[in-house]
């Protein structure tokens, strides 16, 4: 979709510095300290912010950050979460490629891919938010037991993923090629793109990946029953 | 599908001893020895033998060994590899659950499972070929570097499947939701199911599974660039 630019959207943006952050790298490393919370959990591609701020009333001990680079649409996240009157969101207008220089190492408990632009030629493949080359950087900031979340409506997108993140050698845990009617995830938050293609019939595809094989993910039963620490590596 | 049983058919069997083995488990360890090859490949579920008979014409060098529980369907893999004179595929009527009882530990480089048995019942999933009860047993007969190869049309055994391979810690390579639309994997030979099935329009599923997390797949660009080297596991 192509947007109208609305002009006056930068100069609004600036007047909320207690929620969109104008020198995010500034933070690296402070983010809790600064703003609070237990751990944090970055949203990328947050789009109109209906997930983020949902997901930031549920867990208000956890500091959400959510990248944003169009600011246009960075400035309806901005109303959602003022609307809920959160305190635990905090947006940028940022290019994820460079999340390395905004959170300090093993800073980030978790990231969130919801419909991630696909780029579905091939010669755009590096620009995907779960290409290599931004796995990379992912690695850098997530904890060790930390985890990506992705959901996309996009059958290429989602099999390119899986591939990514299996040929980097993470782990991968509750995948569902069918979200809405899948029992293998039931606390599930829209994004507004996935209410809207999921009534149109598109399935939702979801996994979740820790670069760390031996992890237990959300679900796992003790580390003790699980056959993943007898293997030999 | 409920097949009319031959009677006839186990006596027929019996007429085949050089291609129907009668006692497997005499052979475990020496499979190699006795019937010639460089590698020991296992199609679990053989049906009709399309699918085996042409791998086994395509790798001469390859010994594959066809399991299958139904006598019925067996006897008409027979007929598919005696028309082609194959002297590089035995068939088994045995449960796979017993596979450690035939082969020794490491003794298998690949593992088939082909259109499968979904047992799509939750009660039954333990009945799934790729259930951790019968992944504990590929485990030990598989060879470090071995991979198991899966494909199917149903998409509840696949996420299933691939569950079961995460969870239990193991490598995923090749992720295919569209084999037949997908550039993943070029050298695929269909089973007679999989040509049914595809006509239709039904999508086949497939990926690649390997108990070592480390271990280089098929189409592995060389392990000093992979990025699976440098992870601290």
């Amino acid at each position: 979709m192509r947007l109208r630019k609305k002009p006056w959207v930068a100069a609004a943006l600036s007047t909320y510095p207690n929620l969109v952050i104008e020198h995010p790298a500034a933070k690296a490393g402070h983010w809790l300290k600064h703003y609070g919370g237990q751990s944090i959990h970055v949203e990328i591609g947050t789009g109109r912010g209906s997930f983020i701020s949902a997901m930031a009333e549920r867990h208000p001990d956890v500091l959400f950050v959510g990248i944003e680079t169009v600011a246009d649409v960075l400035y309806d996240a901005v109303q959602a979460v003022q609307q809920k009157q959160l305190t635990n969101v905090k947006l940028l207008q940022f290019n994820a490629f460079n999340i390395d220089t905004i959170f300090a190492p093993g800073e980030v408990d978790r990231i969130y891919l919801n419909f991630s632009d696909p780029w579905p030629k091939r010669r755009h493949a590096k620009r995907r938010l779960s290409h290599m080359q931004f796995l990379q950087k992912y690695r850098t900031v997530l904890r060790a037991a930390g985890w990506i979340w992705l959901k996309t409506d996009n059958e290429n997108f989602f099999e390119s993923s899986l591939n990514s993140f299996a040929d980097f050698g993470m782990r991968l845990a509750n995948i569902s090629l069918d979200l809405h009617n899948s029992s293998n995830f039931t606390d599930n938050i829209m994004t507004e793109y996935e209410l809207r293609f999921s009534t149109n019939g598109h399935k939702i595809l979801r996994c979740e990946a820790s670069f760390n094989t031996l992890v237990p993910c959300s679900d796992d039963k003790p580390l003790s029953s699980s056959p993943l620490i007898d293997l030999e590596l």
